[in-house]
């Protein structure tokens, strides 16, 4: 087998998700493809690795040392969303409703993977908060062990802010899920927070 | 959205049966991956598109002019097999007991994808068989309408080849594959070319 080939389908399969066949499939896609625009490719890669730097705000992934949101004088700073992930966060920006600033805590303590409080960027919100904008912090780091863990964490440092309201986004039935295939914690969950429908006025 | 991430996110969502949460969670896989480690997968890639060459003399990828199968001294020049693409040469050599040589047509004609015969690298074939070594041809390529088509088609250019032995390899039940399952075209060709099993002699 070639070795130019050999090389890059082993490199490829190192991707999450890329088996070999998958990266010969990747490599005979490369080999069609114009060299200028694999060229793109590759650089955008290395650009991306090479240039990428974290907000020194909110830990968002940033071209610069603020990220377009922190720097974003009409966003609203007094409303802080902590999430687990930059994906999350993107998320979020994707339904264009949420006007606030983010937290980026970078991950949810978990002992078994060796992720300790100390690992999150929970320094960066309270800094924010030191900073007296802050009203609100809305919690949306998913409903696991590992993220109830990490709420218990963070309501434990934000104790010392009473005036914060802190509230975490609803858990319920997804829009479009079936009910039937749903698991029985979200139904409870669901059905404890029920909300009565505002009845049609009599005329 | 930072824009060396947007940038990295729509230049991978450009590769087959990638899309752009895909693409996301590649590069995040990347963010968390050694700066060298990034840099020798991009270079593998930029290696492999510009330095790959086809071999002169049976179209296989090639790091030099002519393939290290081609170059391979203990190969079986008399024994060519016909296949599709590179990925099915690679298939054969995994197993290990085909020790002939090749001929990687680049496709199979389809008027709908638009190759035509002459897209097709028949002229190897042909011309390794004009050297006169060539005693036979292995035909495998698949099974399906373009297959057949372009089977038919170098059928007519061997035919001023009359000394030539043209086989094609077996159809039928692949090893594991559950009867219930297989289409019945295969399971046709699999009952008409059954074999006899030899049956253990009297003692």
């Amino acid at each position: 087998m070639s070795k130019l080939l050999e090389n890059v389908v082993s490199e490829l399969s190192r991707l999450p998700g890329v088996g070999r066949r998958t990266a010969l499939r990747l490599a005979m896609h490369i080999l069609k493809t114009d060299k200028e625009s694999v060229r793109c490719m590759t650089s955008s890669i290395d650009e991306f690795r090479n240039g990428i730097c974290r907000c020194a705000q909110c830990n968002n992934l940033s071209d610069t040392e603020v990220c377009e949101i922190c720097s974003d004088r009409t966003r609203d700073r007094s409303t802080v969303c902590v999430v687990e992930q930059v994906g999350d966060l993107l998320s979020i920006e994707n339904t264009r409703q949420y006007r606030g600033v983010y937290n980026v805590l970078g991950g949810v303590i978990s002992p078994m993977q060796g992720i300790a409080p100390s690992d999150l960027r929970i320094d960066l919100l309270l800094d924010r908060i030191a900073l007296g904008e802050v009203k609100e912090v809305i919690i949306a780091i998913p409903a696991s062990v590992e993220g109830e863990t990490t709420l218990y964490y963070l309501m434990n440092c934000l104790r010392r802010f009473p005036h914060l309201k802190i509230t975490t986004i609803a858990r319920g039935i997804g829009f479009g899920d079936e009910l039937e295939y749903v698991d029985e914690h979200t139904i409870t969950q669901a059905m404890a927070n029920r909300r009565e429908i505002e009845r049609p006025e009599d005329e």
